[in-house]
């Protein structure tokens, strides 16, 4: 059973037609999009890293916020299904004001595009597109302001299910800058909702969100103990900018508290593995020995997220095709 | 029967060689434009929104101004035609002078490319482009300073087509600033070679360009009596730089006397379609009643517009295959 | 047989791996290349400017310096060979600091891309980023510092045996900044390997490199001595910001000492073809008479160009399929 916000997300058959944020999405569709990007993983290996299912469909990345990173891999992701790819850079100034943020809506839809990519500097914008946008359009979250990053969770979760087979048995822990973090949201989202034992938060107090543990994880703000027998240790990037002013004191000095050296990982499970989004800040959040050690998984990561992305790219644009042909 | 400046958009067998101007071109030929666009007009609909008729051909958007919305407009038709599209944004500094656009041609002819799209500030450059342009060579004027932009006015005729199907018992008004317009020049002369029955400018004194009744349009000063018993209402887009000098008082002034209401737009016939170029600016030249209304069918012009682009682009690159083949 | 430092660009059964310098690389593999680039040069004329050797690949324009005419023609080279593209403007001064260039390449790798064309600023950039990829990542260099743009001058050798047929009997003069020049070392390798009968440079002495001779050149100081009974004259491009400082007077006093004009070409060979990279400075290093004239054979060096990136790139990747496969 979905909760009544999937009303957007979910169809009324259960399939995803907007991928939006991890909350309000039950575990079996996420399973679901586990298996779907199973079935992926592969095509990057491949000779010819091809597949057809999406020929003759139009993607736009409409991009309010520059990010070359995401851009490109869900520009990879869309070439990979065979579908045209068109590259949108809005600039906030000129199109996020009501109105006018719509008209664009209307004239890529009228263009029978099929997809948004939205990636934006305020949270809700993906949602906000998703509901207004055509019933033919399926929207997907690329990243908006601290809300929600959903592909980012999910290809972690597909990282863990592929180095550690089951949820129900794990202690996760999530290192960093919590607060102003749009994964770290959707990762507790996601862990909860997959069963994970434990989900615990490891940060500085200046930098954990009021109320964190109504959905379902402690809080430490001691490394070692924090990390203290987990299977899986999920690092945030700590952005530069947040050092300038009061929440932090220096990059350095967050180095010595709460980044992750082989020392302070010792108090974790031997077989524990280390995750970060990228880019990495070394000798910030991380150390250079643990991002580029044997329980590092950071690149595993990177390619997953491929997969990921094809996988709730054809599934939401299966949705509408179901939906055109009347299948239930 | 062609006048003799067409030789330059019209093949010796009166194909279309290059689309650079409505002016010059017969009534047969816009006709063709519009029953070839018709045949594109179902592509964006069906499931693989793709033809493969230019497959392997390559088209340059060679951009000398930027225009997010007509390049992607022109991108988006190319690839569903499945030609290889390159965007080439040129800096007006560094080629517009003289040889060293020439250079810019010749080098992209030497590359084997086989249409350039041209957008540029100065009106002209298409014609120059074309002129200078190596016999392989299609160009497509995509908007030239305030001298015209052909593919803009062919949607509008394709559209009013679509939704009046005859030309010769219409009354069109065309409103707002045309002496800065590119399209409304275009617009005017398909309206007129199509066979209107009536073309009217409706316009403040000081943005109706001298001699403009010579094209064979009527002038009017009055919004409500402009568009007593119309068929069809154009909307020209106010630039926001015009009201900045003396040419105008406000912009709030304007949506007063030429702002298009449904209150204003009662004189019109109760079945006129309401037509604009986008991007809208709601509370200016058009109230947001009319513009959302059931009489407007600005939406369907971007529709539109990507059909009327394959056809040109196929129809221009078709009259070279013709001519390599011999065909006459 | 090789010279120790080519282990890197080519693989231990002699096949291209990487294509970084025509330093290290023998005149059997110079000569597969232009063998290889006459098989493409065809594709360009067909009706359908496309061969399905790389589809299914990615190949990522990896530019950390822009260069539109550059990435214009490995962008259709590859797109000509089926691939699909991504271009990625890289700012030098986030990505080149020791590992963080080293976790974008990372990434990239791990995003399943088969090749990186890399234009850079930093002579050795090439070189750098070849020795630490992936095995199964080919590095094209487009041209890195004053150091190479092996590319450039293979299209260049292209186009000299497309018109001369045989380098033994060829005298070769460069004119122009031969110490600034990333072509320049180039060509001298290239015409060196492949055996031309003498290869001069003409070029004040400011602009001669120290120790020059040593790569088995002449040096001119005087144009019309050096260009006496030469089949094949290549011009350099005069980069503007050289004559600010004291290295040249003024691009006027240039041209009158070094600028090729039709009467200062008098003293070459009859039949003598006139080279150079573009963009063409008319006035400077070039007179438009002989950039326009029926010596010259600037334009077909642009065609070429598209061939000789076919066969580099077809050769590099498929130097990892052969591997892949086993095959010696």
């Amino acid at each position: 059973m979905q909760s009544p916000g999937d009303t957007l997300q979910i169809d009324a058959h259960g399939r995803l037609k907007h991928f939006l944020s991890i909350e309000g999405l039950n575990r079996e569709l996420l399973v679901n999009i586990l298996d779907t990007a199973e079935s992926f993983a592969g095509v990057g290996e491949r000779a010819v890293k091809k597949v057809p299912l999406l020929r003759g469909k139009t993607i736009v990345n409409l991009f309010f916020e520059p990010s070359t990173r995401t851009r490109t891999t869900f520009e990879l992701a869309a070439k990979r299904l065979s579908a045209d790819v068109l590259n949108i850079s809005a600039t906030t100034s000129s199109t996020t004001k009501g109105e006018s943020l719509l008209d664009t809506l209307r004239t890529l839809e009228a263009m029978h595009c099929d997809m948004f990519i939205v990636r934006h500097a305020e949270s809700g914008a993906a949602h906000f597109i998703a509901r207004h946008a055509a019933p033919h359009i399926s929207v997907i979250n690329g990243g908006d302001g601290r809300h929600a990053h959903p592909t980012q969770a999910m290809l972690d979760m597909f990282t863990i299910r592929r180095q550690k087979g089951d949820f129900s048995s794990l202690k996760v822990a999530i290192v960093g800058d919590v607060a102003h973090s749009r994964v770290a949201r959707s990762q507790i989202h996601a862990l909860v909702t997959l069963g994970a034992a434990e989900v615990r938060i490891v940060a500085p107090r200046t930098l954990v969100p009021p109320g964190i543990q109504s959905m379902g994880v402690s809080v430490h703000h001691d490394l070692r103990s924090g990390l203290r027998d987990t299977d899986v240790v999920i690092l945030l990037r700590l952005q530069n900018e947040r050092m300038q002013g009061a929440l932090l004191p220096s990059s350095h000095e967050y180095f010595q508290y709460y980044g992750v050296t082989e020392e302070k990982l010792a108090t974790a499970a031997s077989d524990a593995i280390v995750m970060h989004p990228g880019p990495l800040n070394r000798g910030v959040e991380i150390d250079s020995d643990v991002a580029d050690g044997a329980r590092s998984v950071i690149l595993r990561q990177v390619s997953y997220g491929i997969a990921i992305r094809m996988a709730v790219m054809s599934m939401a644009i299966g949705s509408h095709a179901a939906a055109d042909r009347g299948d239930d």
